[in-house]
């Protein structure tokens, strides 16, 4: 998959980049007040204007009813559709590009939402392949837009641009270092937000975050992501200090190495607990101490996610299944 | 060194058999009130009456002078010579194989302390060996002996055969189980007693016992090592009722793997750690789960200690040096 194998900007801190524009016609009321009949009206609209001769084999149109709830949930688990957009499937469709870089939502909350993933840093190429998709649909398509404030969405927090763009990042240092809250608040001031992206909200699993922008309003698109870059590489910056003062304590340089040890010997790998230690490994093959190309541990956070190994075993596996199966890849994968 | 590289009886269980044979000499008091002269003819003494022109070639005569503290107490960490033997050098000389599986301590408690170590269980055998040297030096040297009580030592507990023997045993799975407590009140009302053989003595370290005989008086030396014998295949049955057990449990077999990789990957290890760690692979080892030679973990067990590796240094490393040495030691010898 294109968002882990090719080569990256900042691919040591930062996982990948998302972009996701929100986009209604303006024939059709919101998805939440259309009858099915009308959503897959809503669906072979959009899947006209977007799938063309020349990208049509790129891409795979999906019905959210052909598939199974695991495979839905897998999808959600790559990110690739909102966990809201697998849990109810009348009237929905996909469209996916087969290398999982782009994905368009159709009859989510809104009546379109593409979607791009890139890996790394890239912001404005993971934008202007988003926009490629948006201004062939408004060739195409009469899109609901108010002159004063912006493209219209079911929620007013998309409102105006229907813009969301997101930076995941690998921040092992600044969260040893505690000082994750403190920055989470600074940023909260800038108009972004960041979370921990894995894990029940309890803690970051992984030392894994979202950085996302939130405004949409009064706000250009451009004005939006440069905004976010700018605040992503100020981030990056931090963790690169803090980084190069924790590497310099043998007592973590140890962790890292025991974490290494464990993946490629344990039996039994939760994935909260696999996710810990890939962070670990990550942080020392990122920084030289441990010869593992990244976009294997990339591949690994991405795939051994529950419902992604059922899917790959065809089946639903029990969670103690899954734990010795997830070994064994992370085994075979670091081998 | 033969105490780890022999093939061994009970290998899986039993890591090895010590026979000690307290003896003095009827001619001069005991040591405690011996000036460092008498104590140097006591060794001249006994040293002529056991090396002979045959066996010269295998033994190291060693005043204890002769080596340094950390060299003294490496012997210790070895079980090759007692602590106290260790701690105060006046006039004290060492007759030690140069492979380690005979020495003799010369003016330790007592004038002669004759001292057999062999791998696995091999009580009999080993008993044979340092009777062997008692003939010897019987022969040569008038021994303080009393018809009604027996050899007479300077500590009324060796009184009568003069014979400590133990078991060093590894029974990770009973201590597992958490029977190490119950056996061991049953084992004292059989006239034996059964102790971690490492560690501070609030844990076992490394779930390594040593079962020894308590009674000397009373009882010939033949039975003494008959009746620890019985005891010891006992317990080794016991154990391995309790290793078949146990090896049911997927996540135990897990531990076993992630000590395995931990000690692989380790870049510090204290002894402590190392030794819980190598409990637990030697454990996977001897049941077949791992493909690693018992005599290496036996090895490790031995040689890792602190003053050992500052011998084999060949200066006086700090803590966090010998980490750094032993988790590199390990890994090589995993490798």
């Amino acid at each position: 998959m294109k968002r882990y194998e090719t080569p990256t900007s900042n691919g040591d801190i930062v996982l990948s980049t998302r972009v996701r524009l929100a986009r209604n016609l303006k024939d059709y009321p919101f998805p939440a007040r259309l009858g099915v009949e009308d959503r897959e009206a809503v669906n072979n609209l959009v899947k006209d204007a977007l799938l063309t001769d020349e990208n049509r084999d790129s891409f795979d149109y999906i019905p959210m009813q052909t598939l199974t709830p695991v495979q839905a949930v897998s999808l959600a688990e790559k990110h690739l559709i909102s966990p809201e957009f697998a849990s109810d499937s009348a009237g929905r469709a996909l469209i996916l590009a087969k290398d999982e870089d782009v994905s368009i939502m159709l009859n989510e909350e809104d009546h379109v939402r593409i979607q791009v993933i890139y890996p790394g840093l890239a912001l404005e190429d993971a934008y202007a392949r988003a926009e490629a998709f948006d201004k062939a649909l408004e060739q195409k398509a009469a899109i609901a837009f108010d002159e004063r404030l912006g493209y219209l969405t079911q929620c007013p927090t998309n409102l105006g641009t229907g813009l969301r763009a997101s930076v995941m990042l690998h921040l092992p240092a600044l969260a040893q270092g505690g000082t994750m809250r403190r920055l989470s608040s600074t940023i909260a001031k800038l108009g972004l937000t960041i979370r921990g992206a894995l894990g029940d909200g309890t803690r970051a699993v992984g030392d894994i975050f979202q950085l996302s922008n939130q405004v949409t309003l009064g706000i250009s698109e451009t004005a939006a992501i440069q905004n976010l870059n700018a605040i992503a590489l100020q981030i990056i910056a931090q963790e690169k200090n803090a980084r190069a003062a924790l590497l310099k304590d043998d007592v973590f340089i140890d962790r890292i190495w025991r974490a290494y040890g464990i993946l490629k010997s344990a039996h039994m790998l939760s994935c909260s607990e696999m996710t810990d230690l890939v962070s670990l490994v990550r942080l020392g093959a990122a920084e030289g101490i441990l010869d593992i190309p990244l976009e294997t541990l990339n591949r690994l956070l991405v795939e051994m996610q529950p419902a992604t190994i059922n899917v790959a075993e065809g089946r639903r596996c029990t969670a103690a299944e899954r734990d010795v199966i997830r070994a064994k890849a992370v085994k075979d994968a670091l081998a």
